[in-house]
């Protein structure tokens, strides 16, 4: 015999205070994985959770709040996964630069955000945003420097080039090997950072 | 004595049928500059010109559509300025990747537009923009082919993401040289994809 359950409880949770913000910001990043960067609504995430606006303006009073809450949590988690990466015995470029990518092509529309995607050029939040990644370029530059020297400000910002633009290439989609998975693709091209294109005998100019 | 111009027609202009998408386009250009990729919007526009919604939507359904149309401008110009670049005695990756990082310091937020910023993942118009996106790697790809031999899909990849990356990173204000103009700060990050930065004598890994 069913035992149906009230249709309050089930479209109506009661949340605890800090269960809220936690279910809030599981349910922004599937709808931020869905649609993208651009269509982080307040709104849509209670519809979602079947809370009312205002139990949910409390978290987070609007798009660019709940959009740096999100993109706190990945750079939380991409610096553990950096710190885990030069840790292994393989620790240079290569192995950030590996870690670095596989971060962004798991979570693209996360990526995306996180380098400022739906933000007014202007505005605060972008700033804060762009203060995170500044974080996340000096974890890669100080853990390269205890490998092999510090990289000049050149060097540097050139693998963080590569990486990144590696990155925004793979999540759109707009580069991909035909014969390799795509960790081997990512391997082949990152590797170049270190003789270039010339040393590795490909065109160069 | 002055003579006062009646107020309709400064507020209301009237634009013949192919000057009202231009004045749109360039009006577009500057509230894409002014505010990003996720403001653009057709009524805005609108509003700006002094004319009727109905008369926008016209030409631009919807902002996908206003989107699109200043992708296809800006391919145009990029494309335009690579084949010049290529033209040039100093041809190869140096000379295109300079004229490719200059384009999209100069234009920001449309060479964020143009990498799908602000269109839903799924939606057309992201596809679209995308192959708009893989014409301009041809062109990239196809402009190295004829100096010194074509370079493999991996040395491609690595080039564009190295131009690419270092772009957005300017574009972000994320990088800069303290002590060099743009312009030197950017030949010398993209002379490193020539030998790496092992052959450089950089910390390498």
């Amino acid at each position: 015999m069913e035992v149906s359950l009230p249709t309050k409880s089930r479209t109506q949770p009661s949340y605890h205070h800090g269960n809220l913000r936690e279910a809030a910001l599981a349910a922004a990043r599937t709808l931020l994985e869905e649609r993208g960067p651009s269509f982080l609504v307040v709104k849509e995430i209670a519809r979602r959770l079947g809370v009312s606006d205002p139990a949910l303006y409390h978290h987070f009073p609007n798009r660019d709040a709940l959009a740096l809450a999100l993109i706190q949590q990945g750079s939380t988690e991409l610096s553990n996964i950096l710190v885990r990466a030069a840790e292994k015995s393989e620790t240079g470029f290569l192995g950030l630069g590996e870690a670095y990518v596989s971060f962004a092509v798991a979570n693209p529309a996360l990526y995306r955000l996180m380098f400022g995607e739906g933000f007014a050029i202007t505005s605060n939040a972008a700033r804060e945003a762009s203060t995170l990644r500044q974080n996340i370029y000096r974890l890669l530059k100080d853990r390269m420097d205890t490998t092999k020297g510090a990289p000049s400000l050149h060097a540097a910002t050139f693998l963080w080039s590569v990486a990144h633009g590696l990155a925004m290439l793979l999540i759109d989609k707009q580069m991909h090997s035909t014969d390799l998975p795509t960790a081997d693709f990512t391997r082949a091209v990152l590797s170049l950072a270190r003789y270039g294109i010339a040393g590795s005998g490909q065109a160069d100019g």
